[in-house]
């Protein structure tokens, strides 16, 4: 019996909307579909393609998370994406259509973004390969390949298989860090985590050129705002508890640990991460301590991250001495870098700020849309 | 057949352990239980009952809002006011029973607040009368007395007829407006809803003195802090919903709205109470419009207020021109009310504000407690 | 001797750098010039004109607010748009000028927008219009015809024969209430205030159609966010102040009443506005109360709001019974207006929300740009 | 010529107020004066020594942080408690007198608060402690000793010699840390910093156990609501900055730095401190991250920490795994402590939680004074 890993790894390339386009057509347009667009990053990823210049004449599909229960009647169910996200109604209503794969294909879908809790993506992601679509998932559930990583995760054992096959196709998607090009080629992209993006951001440079002395820990303290903790109402999201105060959570297990370990190539004694709910809606800013080698300066870390990030249009280094904040990153699907070298000593303090839903989700999202697209990585993003 | 109703209206005053007290004694403690400790205002009262001098030999003893399952067994299941409201950990603990008559008994109790919601007090108050407690009820349940303010409530039919007796003895506790002592005797006491008495105490003593030209509408635009409503996570309470953001809401069918007319003596014509959530945790502050009867100037208006509260403890009135805000009272059982007059005008504004949380309920229960057993109003609320 | 303001009435049209493009050209671009960019506002107008499609070509320019001391070296105090708003940076930076006529001309400016204080924009706006740029004002200086509204913003005595004589010639810029095309011909455009638009834009169409009943005084309750207040620091700015707050302030005196009462046509004792200072950067909810003649409904009400509103991509109409918040407009241009009536009676609610930096203040400015240009209305708004 | 320095170093003890007493006395009433009672920490000071149950029948007395300028007529500039801090407002009112010798001796003061900055501190101190008086400072001007510890506080030269001769004296006030009585018998505590200590307690069970590997840095990451900035209206206190950001500051720099070093032993290159300001009014939460020795495991971590403050009153060990947050410790003098060690590993986590106000500053003010005057180390606290 043929399954559909053998499928996926095995079948020649279907003939999908998007092969069929010619360059030049490519280079214009796209059909793009949002799968989950109810949370937060899926609201966000809407607004961010409703206005993308290249999807202009393509306008993009939304989808909830729910499959239809009625095929034939999609009608009487219609919910509008203005009713889920009222901050962006413009006049046009766009519906948002119960999860449907012939709906996907006759409105001529390209590219699928899922945003879509993992154990949806897991399910769902290896059929849209297999049907030939290009599929952007911002789940964790492509992002990691080593088993012990993706413990945290449980994943479902049903259609285990499939699922493992779709892995070894998986291009973690962080733009900033592809030097050889992956993302242009793959047909599914795992998008980042939100605090392995601020985190990966401020510490490859500095890995990737050999500064950090490793025998010394590297500290990476990590703050969140309000929405990184998901939509549904909890105790923790009440406002009576997320107001006027501070909490670390998930100490030693959070899920975005293993992205750092495969993406900088670290052991897990030599970095720790702890996630903290700050008291704000949006944004993340990351703390991060360690110890150089010997013999660096700040002039020396400057040059090596204003190289680094050298025509990178969504991560900024800020001068020496000048720290980012989150006020400066909100609403922009921009990298704030900057640092602190002890004067005259190798103790180091890089702080990296993002917006969680925009550079560390949709706005990310977006940029690897450009990348797989041969788009301006920042099209659609300021 | 004699239903509880009856017992309640005609059977002899049960010989409770506070009947039998001496004046002395009854002077200087009682025993007292809150029932339904667990949300925001029973964490209040708790905080209030532990420090208040008149209590620290009879310890208050708390209840939750469940009822024991195995009588017999309470001890397995024992959790602790420290648990369910940190700030209080102060080296004792203090345990939270289920709610059981028989342990209420044992305790020798003598007063009996219930922080329950109002369904669970319209059951459980007409017992507690009938057992000989004086009871504080912080629902809505006892506060009204014409069914047609009643509705909103849609009290439960069973056991109707029993708290239609009970309702009739039940004496509105806002204690700056109970000129006759009505509060010293009473068996029951419902403590007021906390838009109502920002409410009442700014125009109590205009409408009494019959200051206000009733010909316009009185407009009551009030904002309460998200305690006000309630512990349990919604959509409308999550941190992303309520922080930056404001929003009317229960336009026109407020259940505090029956408390205006029956304490003001108002038609619903007259009056109109609008409540918003405010993206603070605490406070409320109520912004109420209104025309003033001819000849009247700021120094009328200042003297009616400073006398209809002079050597009121809780309500503070601010000198004219200077108006009160949530600041100022939050963390405190304190009114404070202010006014700005159109100069040499008829159109008047009167600001209050409170902690919905304290003068709002449990401060106001404490205080109607105090009045109850002839102790100072403050004692304890400061 | 001739005087500015005798210039101002009777000199030829000068052939500004606007009038000489051809009909088509205009269609395309315009040259603007943004003085005083480093307040909330002016960074907005900023962010606004930067991604507008028709400017795109020819790149605004940005003045701070200060006067170049010297005229010849502009040069050695080079500020940058990304220094003053953080937010702003993606990439190229922009230079902050300071003000100075020369640098403005040699830009080639058509058209520029102040957001400077009032005092400021009394000076400089005469000469910009001798100097044949048109104009658009964020300020308060020219919104008010009525001496007596003047009042509260003290303008100055210096030039006042001027600055009157321009006054006659200030458009107010509320689009959706310009129905005679006013904005399309004015030299100068006085942007409304940010609490009056929110008022204007719920009461003009009820007014219009004589729906109100003026024996009883509408009761505009308004709270609005920090940004608000200004960039100033001052104690009622300070976190720590605003912060878990609300006060009312300005009661009776705030300068933004009068644009009600001679844009609404109303008496001073016809309607009455509170501003409230609310715990949240940006935003603002305006209440407002009245009475409706005998014989409206629901749907009467609503059809009328969207008739009036018919075809205007900036103002959204909610469903009866459906009140805005501030979540769902901050961070738009568009102004969010619901309304909910009492069942069977003639008290009406109006909810209003917009962003006040936003429809209250630069994306209003930039709607106006469109509106003279001859643009779609929303144009670089969404 | 005999300076300052000398008297206080031979002069015989003065015939104090306080040394007056009998011992009975002494345990009943101290007559207290705080000097700086118009910033967060001096009112809450106020707020804390206005119901501490020892000093109701000997009030304590207010001071401003100037000097009187018209000795003999204090009179007419009267200023009172309840107009600098709104929220003290019960009733009576109290006097805030410019600061003055005479009255302080005056009223038979005893015991002197400074809660001035460290500039007034190191002018003031000196000549209290030479008229008698016992002071409790909380500025940064006693807490060090070693002058490269100072240097970022850059004290005044003048009278240098006679605060170099006064700090011999001074005693670091953390009653927690203090197993030796030196606080008892203290003429001058130096209130200990509110980062400090959070930090101190969270680290002294730890490194004098002997249970710390120092050969990795420890690092401190800090964040503190915006009271810890203090009154003054600055660009970074403004809510239009503070709220919804988060950003780190006085990286490497910060002075409670020096506090850490000499209270805990430890070499500059061994501990790391850095501060954030977190957009809350107050509270502080600092995550400690360091490496056991080998062979520790949780139990014995929290038997050490148990141990540690066995009976200390006003520091709460949470069970091994539960971190405190902020919301827990507001508004109390309680500092709450947690763990979390990496299971089988030597990584540890400790969290620590006060309200930088209360036991970062004014509680501990207080629980200084309870031991200096040998009362109940908690009374007037909780």
């Amino acid at each position: 019996m043929t399954c559909l890993a053998d499928l996926l790894l095995h079948a020649p390339e279907p003939e999908t909307a998007l092969a069929k386009r010619s360059d030049a057509e490519r280079l214009t347009a796209v059909r793009a579909a949002v799968v989950g667009v109810s949370g937060y990053a899926g609201g966000e990823l809407a607004r961010l393609l409703l206005r993308h210049p290249r999807l202009l004449q393509t306008a993009p599909i939304f989808f909830g998370r729910s499959v239809s229960e009625h095929a034939g009647s999609p009608t009487n169910r219609r919910e509008c994406l203005e009713d889920l996200h009222p901050q962006l109604a413009e006049g046009s209503r766009h519906e948002v259509l119960p999860f449907c794969w012939d709906d996907l294909e006759s409105f001529g879908t390209e590219l699928i973004f899922f945003a879509t809790p993992h154990e949806q993506s897991r399910e769902r992601v290896p059929e849209a390969l297999a049907r030939g679509y290009r599929v952007i998932d911002l789940s964790g559930a492509w992002r990691l390949h080593d088993p012990e990583n993706q413990e945290p995760y449980r994943f479902p054992d049903r259609g285990a298989e499939a699922a493992n096959a779709v892995q070894e196709q998986a291009v973690y998607g962080c733009p900033e860090l592809d030097h050889d090009g992956s993302i242009e080629g793959a047909k599914l992209v795992a998008n980042p985590g939100c605090y392995a993006t601020s985190i990966l951001l401020a510490l490859a440079p500095l890995l990737r050129a050999g500064a950090v002395d490793l025998t010394q820990e590297i500290i990476c303290d990590a703050k969140s705002g309000v929405s990184g903790a998901g939509k549904a109402p909890t105790a923790k999201t009440h406002f009576m508890h997320a107001a006027d105060n501070l909490s670390a959570y998930a100490v030693f297990q959070h899920r975005h640990t293993g992205e750092l370990l495969e993406q900088l190539g670290l052991q897990r004694q030599q970095i720790r991460f702890t996630p903290h709910l700050l008291p704000i809606p949006r944004g993340i800013l990351s703390s991060i301590y360690l110890r150089l080698q010997p013999g660096c300066d700040e002039q020396m870390i400057e040059g090596l991250f204003n190289r680094f990030y050298a025509g990178r249009p969504l991560v900024r280094v800020r001068p020496a001495g000048t720290l980012p904040q989150i006020l400066d990153v909100a609403h922009t699907s921009r990298c704030d870098l900057g640092f602190a070298l002890e004067a005259g000593g190798r103790r180091l303090l890089v702080v990296s700020c993002l917006d969680n839903l925009l550079k560390g989700a949709a706005g990310q999202a977006v940029q690897n849309m450009n990348r797989m697209l041969g788009w301006p990585e920042a099209e659609g993003l300021r």
